[in-house]
């Protein structure tokens, strides 16, 4: 029934860039509301060192809590094969890497070459055929559209590193706007590129809102034959380099405007609503957006069948 | 050149929905500013009744001093031929009637039918023509994507009223989503259907973004062919109906999608903050949007040449 699929990230990526901690308990009420409402899959975590990021440091417990909510995929970030070790043995469905198609960026990040990072993606797939476990394995290729400290990446380097994540057996590839600087048109040529290389593992969209374009570059990605959609509730997180702006499309709005065109997203927007005033109450400061949260639907709004 | 058209209604559409009133020098200013940042056409006021929008009441004034600025098609709103004669006399270049496609919104915003406003316009033509001035004419059906007060508006009378306005005699027409309802994939078929009925009089979007969908709709337009865009600095206005939210589709936003598309606007995004500064010096409780304005152009970002 649902003809796109969209993977709440708001417990990691929104919450590891956010400016205020969300206790364990309110994230487990919350990833709750989330699956009441109809999402499917939540990255509820990243397994990096808790020094590095204490609003990480409960992932274990958060994953082993959200497998216990019927009918949801859990899933977990990992930068290394440590990391996806630790989600392996907390049951994770679907570990994800972030591989920066940005050398800069990947030095920075994980002090590792985008090459490098390829090697333990690797590592990790032969880990899980080795075990046998039906762990899910995603590469996501980050700053695919550009990089705050190098600008431009080379299109030919993100479906060289797309191409070499397939080939590392990968199950599926995402590409990442991780900084917010893509563009429709540079979505649309990307993702077509991308697709030629690697086929149908090319999966997800990881959008960002920060200059504005998360739904416009989803629009133009759905279009180009994108079915799944990473997006936080509230678009939480921002962005450090880009003061008050939001951080990833958010969730709300673009089920909103799958909705609206008809597309089912298996998304309840009320109960959406819902869970968002749960995130609210559980870090009030922290600054969050959305239209739909402000405007409402349409009146005769009527959800996608 | 320039491959979109961007009409600033901000001195219109925005300031007639604000909270706060500019003084007329500093809407002066901000204009010329606007034209320095490269915008050719400039909806700078309205012609309605100054008792019912005091925001308005200097409109003449206004029109005659955007006259004296090289370079920039001066439009102004009319709401009937009253208006009109109004806007005529004042010098105005262009001529924009609000036609709405819903009934209900059509009695209470202008206290006719479409068909009697429709019958307004016809009547401008006729002066006009008589007159042999070269005003232009320009058709708007607002609430094209639905209406707040009648929910849904048949698409059959978008492409009628649409029709009715190029048969009057218009030299454009506009489709207006007035309180921000329309989804890409509706633009997409609301503007085929239209442009199927009237050829190339289907000109403007005039967009809204309450809801968010600001960018991805004028996408979805300039993907159906459509190159002239209306949008306002700021999203200033807001709704009200919808508090909080952004009122038309973000000058700065939208010039920033087109530019990294590729596609020129002929507008300077620098400049266009600087007036930015102005409009917001003018009006500095006024709720003010935009990406842009906060995160600014990515690193080693090229304007479309």
């Amino acid at each position: 029934m649902r003809q796109v699929h969209i993977c709440e990230v708001g417990p990691r990526d929104g919450l590891q860039n956010a400016h205020h901690l969300m206790p364990t308990e309110a994230k487990k009420r919350w990833i709750r509301a989330l699956a009441e409402a109809g999402l499917e899959e939540i990255e509820v975590g990243s397994f990096v060192p808790p020094k590095l990021i204490p609003a990480m440091a409960d992932t274990a417990e958060i994953v082993q809590h959200a497998l216990t909510i019927p009918g949801i995929r859990v899933v977990a970030l990992a930068p290394n094969v440590k990391g996806f070790q630790r989600a392996v043995e907390a049951g994770a469905h679907k570990v994800t890497f972030p591989v920066s198609a940005s050398r800069k960026h990947s030095e920075s990040n994980v002090r590792m070459t985008p090459e490098q990072m390829i090697g333990q993606v690797k590592a990790c797939v032969e880990l899980r055929d080795a075990s046998g476990k039906p762990t899910l394995i995603e590469g996501a290729v980050s700053t695919a559209f550009g990089c705050t400290m190098q600008g431009e990446v080379p299109e030919d380097d993100v479906v060289k590193f797309a191409t070499m994540l397939a080939e590392a057996g990968c199950d599926c590839v995402a590409l990442a706007d991780t900084v917010g600087y893509a563009n429709p048109a540079q979505i649309r040529r990307v993702f077509r590129r991308v697709r030629a290389a690697i086929g149908a593992k090319l999966e997800a969209a990881h959008l960002h809102n920060t200059r504005g374009l998360g739904l416009a570059n989803a629009l133009a990605a759905y279009e180009e034959g994108v079915r799944h959609f990473d997006s936080s509730m509230g678009g939480l997180g921002g962005c450090p380099f880009a003061p008050g702006a939001s951080g990833n499309v958010i969730t709300e709005d673009l089920v909103f405007m799958f909705e609206s065109m008809g597309v089912p997203t298996g998304i309840d927007l009320d109960k959406l609503m819902e869970a968002r005033k749960l995130m609210v109450a559980a870090i009030p400061d922290e600054p969050v957006y959305g239209h739909m949260a402000l405007a409402g639907v349409p009146k005769g709004f009527r959800a996608a069948a």
